[in-house]
C-alpha cells in the first residue's frame, strides 16, 4: 500500500483512511472479496492509533463497502452496482500483464522505493541519495537564462524540435566530448533524456530476451533493473581499486559471448572506482578481438576532485565499437532530462528510429536551457563549484569513517563523482543495520542489490553530495554507533525487508 | 543518406561533401569496399552539379580513402589504420541488431521522414503537419510563467521530481478531467512524457509479440509504428462518418483475442471523425463482455470548434476497462512533452515501474509551467482561441474544397482537432500526387500507410491548423489543379517513393 496519512493535513486522519479505501473499491482495485488489513495492523503500518483505524472501517461499514465478518476480519462487499453494469465483472489486470510486466516486480524495488521516500523527509540524514546538490546553482541563474533562451527563440523554446536534438545543443556536446579526447561529430551524437533512457533504449536495440550482458558487480541499479526488464541474464564482473577487474573479461567473453559489455569507469556507481588507463585499453582490446560492443556510461568524468579521470574508452576507440552515454543531470541538474549518446552512425540511426516510437523527442526548453548555462560560462562554473564542494564533502567523510569506524570496515576513498562504498566489519548485515541507523535518522543503500546476483550482505553505498559537512560527519558517527552495537550483539532481531516505519 | 548542403554556409559544396564522406570513412561508418553513388546520381540527390561532386570524389582520392575503380565506380579503400589498431576490424552493427530494431526499419518510414522535412522547408505550403500553430500563444507569456515558476519554487524547477509526476499537476489533471466526467483520483493518474510514450509503455506492458490488437482503420500513425516494433499483430476495423464501425467489432474481437482495443474515439487522427455515444457504450459492452481492455487516446478532445463531442468513452467506464491518455502537446506545446495516462491503479502501478528504467521521469519544469498556465487562465483561453482559429481555417478548407475539387473527391467536416480526410476520386494515387503538388510547393500525407496492412491510394490527410485562410485556400487550387491533371492523364509517370527533390 503506497497510502501514507497526511500529518499536517486539517483532515483527520480516519477520513483520510477511509476516503483512501472508498476511492480503491470504488474504482475496483479492492475487489469484492478482498480482506483488509486486521486493524491493529494497519494501525502499525500507518503509524495510527487502533481507535483511529476502527473508526475508518466503522464508517466503511455503514456505507456497504466493507463488512466485519466473524474469524475473517473485515472483507470488502462493494461497491454497489452503478445502474446499468449489473453483472459487469471488473477487469481483472494482472491477467493482462506482459512477461515484461511480471518481470519488473520484484521485492528489491518496493524495499528499495521505500527507502527513497524515507530519505526524503525532513531531519533525516541520507547517504542514501544518488543526486547533486540543487542548491549549487541559485534560482536567479535559471531564470536568467530563461529570459535569454526566450528572448533568443520565442516560443520556439515550447514547440516541437528534432528527435536528435536541437543543433546548438549537439555541437556544445561534440565540442565538449572533443576536449575529452572524443572525435564525434554532432551527427553522431543524439540527445537522450538522461542515461537511464539510453540504457533502455539500447537494451531494446541490442538484445533479445534470454541474451547475456557483462557487466559490473555491484553497478548502477537502474541498469540492472533494465537488464532484467529486458529478461537478460547479467554476468558480473568483480571490482577492485582501479575498476572492473579486466583480466577476467576475456573468459567471460569467449564462454558467455555477452550482447554487449556495460561499464561505468569512472567515478563507478557504487564503488566510485576508476577504471586504469591501462585497463580501458585491455578492455576496448578484448571488445575488438571479439567484436563485442561496449556501452560505456560516463555521467560522472566531469566531477573529478583532484585531477582529472583517465580518457574516456570512447576516445580510445577507433572502431565503432564503443556506444557513449553522458548526461547533464549530475553537472547541472537532473530535472531537465537532458543527457546524450555518441556512437558509431549505424547506431545512432537506430536510436533515433526507436525514440520516435518511445516518446518522439526530448523536452526542448531544457535543451535550450543547457546551451545558455554553457554559453554564459555557467555549466562549466558549476562544475568547478561541484568538484571542490563535493572532494570537501569526500573528504570530511573520509575523516568521519576514519575517527568513528571499527576496525574491519574498509573504504574506497573516489577520486571524483558522488559514491563512497563502504565495506563493514565482516558479519555486519547492511539492511540491519539500516533498520538500526535508520532509528535514529541515518539512511544509507544496502549494496547487496547493486549486484547481478545478489552480493554480500555487508557493504553499502554512501553518497556525501547534499549534505553539509557537519551532518556527513554526525551520520557516520551514527553509523559506526549501530555497527559497533552490532558487534557487540546488541542489535535488534532480525526483521524482513525495511519496515515503513523504520524511520519517522 | 541524411546528409545535405548547407546552402547558406561559406564553406564550398564540394568541401562540405568531401568532409561529409571523409567523416563517414574515419569513423567505419562507410567500410571498406562500398561503393560510393555515381557521381551524377550522388548530384541529383543532393541538388549540386556534377562537377561538385567529381571534385570531392577526386580530393578524396587524394587522401587515399576512397578508389576509382572500372567498372565498379568509386569504393570506399580506407581508412589508414591508426597506429596500433592494425587489424582491428570496425564493427559490422548490422549484426548486432535485435528482432525489435530489425521491425523498425521499413521504406515507409523513410518516405514520412523525408516528407516531414520537406514541410518543413521555407515557402512551402504544407498539410502534412499535425502539430498545434505555435504562434497561437505568444513567448511573453511563457517568459512570464517561466517567471512565476522560478519566483515559486526556485531550483526545484530544474530538481529531480516524482515519477508520477508532480502533485500540482496530477491535481490540475484529475480537476480536467472530472469536468469531462471521468472520475480518477490524483493516484489514478500518471504524467507521461506525450501520449506516443504512454502507447509505447502500454504495448510493453500488455503485449508479447505475436499478439494481436485491434485498431481503427485508418490510425496514427505513431500507433501503429508502436504495435510493428512490438511485433504486434493490428487488425483494422473500418471507419464511417460515425468513427470506427463497431457492428463489426464483437466479431474481430470474439475471433482474434486481441490483447487491446486501441482507439482515437475524438476527431480520430486521421479521419476526423468522432465515435458517437451510442457506439462509445456498445464498444465498452464488449470490452466488459471479452474483458478486454481498451486504449483510449484523446490528444484533440478540448479543441472542439461548435459543439464539445461526447464524454470520453473513460467517462462510461466503471469497472476499470479503460486506459486513457491524453496530452498537452495540443492544447497547450509539444516540446513540453507532457502528457497523462489515467487508469486502474494496478495498470498505474506497472506504468511507474516501466517508467523508472525507461526514463525515470517526465521534464520538471514543463509540469509546473502546464500548472502555472492553467492557474493563470491561460491554458483554457489558449484552448478557446485554439477553437475559433482551427475552425476558422477548417471552414476555409471546406470551402476551398468545394470550389476547387473535382466531382468523385470526397471529405468528412470534422467537429474538431487538427485534420481533414480527403478521399480523392477513384484512381487517383495520393503519392503521384504529392510528387505533383510537390513541384508546386503544396504538401500533405498520403494516407495510404496509416492503415495497419495498406489502404487505399487515393486518400490523404490534410491539416489546417498552422496555415493562414489564404494559404489553405491558395494551397488547396494547387492540389486540385494536380487531381485534374492527373484524371485527365496529364500526370507525371510514376515514381518509386517520394523523391527527395519533390520540393525545392
Amino acid at each position: 500500500m503506497e497510502f501514507r496519512i497526511a500529518r499536517e493535513s486539517p483532515v483527520p486522519a480516519y477520513v483520510q483512511i477511509r476516503n483512501h479505501l472508498r476511492a480503491q473499491i470504488l474504482r475496483g482495485d479492492l475487489a469484492p472479496g478482498t480482506r483488509l488489513p486486521p486493524e491493529r495492523e494497519m494501525a502499525r503500518l500507518l503509524g495510527v492509533s487502533r481507535t483511529t483505524v476502527v473508526s475508518a472501517y466503522d464508517e466503511l461499514a455503514a456505507e456497504g463497502l466493507v463488512e466485519a465478518r466473524v474469524g475473517r476480519g473485515t472483507v470488502v462487499v462493494g461497491p454497489p452496482s452503478p445502474p446499468g453494469s449489473e453483472g459487469v465483472q471488473p477487469i481483472a489486470w494482472p491477467a493482462h500483464l506482459s512477461s515484461l510486466a511480471q518481470r519488473l516486480q520484484g521485492p528489491t524495488d518496493a524495499e528499495l522505493l521505500t527507502l527513497l521516500e524515507l530519505s526524503a523527509r525532513p531531519g533525516v540524514i541520507s547517504f542514501a541519495g544518488g543526486l547533486p546538490d540543487p542548491d549549487l546553482i541559485p534560482s536567479h541563474r535559471y531564470a536568467e537564462a530563461w529570459e535569454a533562451v526566450l528572448k533568443e527563440v520565442g516560443t520556439a523554446a515550447a514547440a516541437s524540435s528534432p528527435v536528435q536534438g536541437i543543433a546548438p545543443l549537439r555541437d556544445l556536446i561534440a565540442e565538449r566530448l572533443a576536449q575529452r579526447g572524443i572525435a564525434a561529430t554532432p551527427e553522431h551524437i543524439t540527445v537522450i533524456s538522461g542515461s537511464q533512457q539510453g540504457l533502455d533504449l539500447l537494451t531494446r536495440l541490442l538484445t533479445e530476451p534470454g541474451d547475456t550482458v557483462l557487466c559490473e558487480a555491484p553497478t548502477y541499479f537502474g541498469a540492472l533493473q533494465a537488464f532484467r526488464v529486458q529478461g537478460l541474464r547479467a554476468i558480473g564482473v568483480p571490482m577492485d581499486r582501479d575498476g572492473m577487474d579486466v583480466g577476467r573479461v576475456e573468459a567471460l567473453v569467449a564462454r558467455y559471448r555477452p550482447r554487449f559489455i556495460y561499464t561505468i569507469p569512472t567515478y563507478q556507481n557504487p564503488t566510485g572506482a576508476t577504471l586504469s588507463l591501462e585497463r580501458r585499453e585491455r578492455l576496448l582490446a578484448i571488445a575488438q578481438k571479439y567484436q563485442v560492443p561496449i556501452v560505456e556510461d560516463d555521467p560522472l568524468g566531469d566531477l573529478w576532485f583532484q585531477e582529472p579521470p583517465p580518457p574516456p574508452i570512447k576516445a580510445l576507440d577507433e572502431r565503432g565499437h564503443v556506444i557513449y552515454l553522458g548526461t547533464f543531470s549530475k553537472s547541472l541538474a537532473p530535472g531537465l532530462r537532458v543527457g546524450w549518446l555518441a556512437a558509431p552512425r549505424p547506431v545512432v540511426d537506430m536510436v533515433l528510429l526507436l525514440r520516435r516510437v518511445a516518446d518522439l523527442q526530448s523536452n526542448t526548453a531544457g535543451q535550450y536551457l543547457v546551451v545558455e548555462f554553457a554559453r554564459r560560462g555557467w555549466l562549466d562554473e558549476g562544475i568547478a563549484l561541484a568538484r571542490a564542494t563535493y572532494g570537501a564533502r569526500c573528504r570530511a567523510m573520509d575523516e568521519a569513517l576514519r575517527q568513528h569506524m571499527p576496525r574491519g570496515a574498509e573504504w574506497l576513498l573516489p577520486g571524483g563523482g558522488l559514491y563512497l562504498w563502504l565495506r563493514l566489519p565482516e558479519g555486519v548485515d547492511a539492511h540491519r543495520l539500516l533498520q538500526e541507523a535508520g532509528r535514529e535518522g541515518v539512511v544509507f543503500l544496502p549494496g547487496r542489490v547493486l549486484y547481478p546476483d545478489m552480493g554480500p550482505r555487508n557493504v553499502c553505498r554512501l553518497s556525501y553530495t547534499a549534505l553539509r559537512e557537519e551532518d556527513i560527519a554526525r551520520g557516520v558517527a551514527i553509523l559506526a554507533r549501530g555497527v559497533r552495537r552490532f558487534l557487540q550483539g546488541k542489535a535488534l532481531a532480525p526483521q524482513p525487508g525495511i519496515p515503513r516505519d523504520a524511520v519517522v
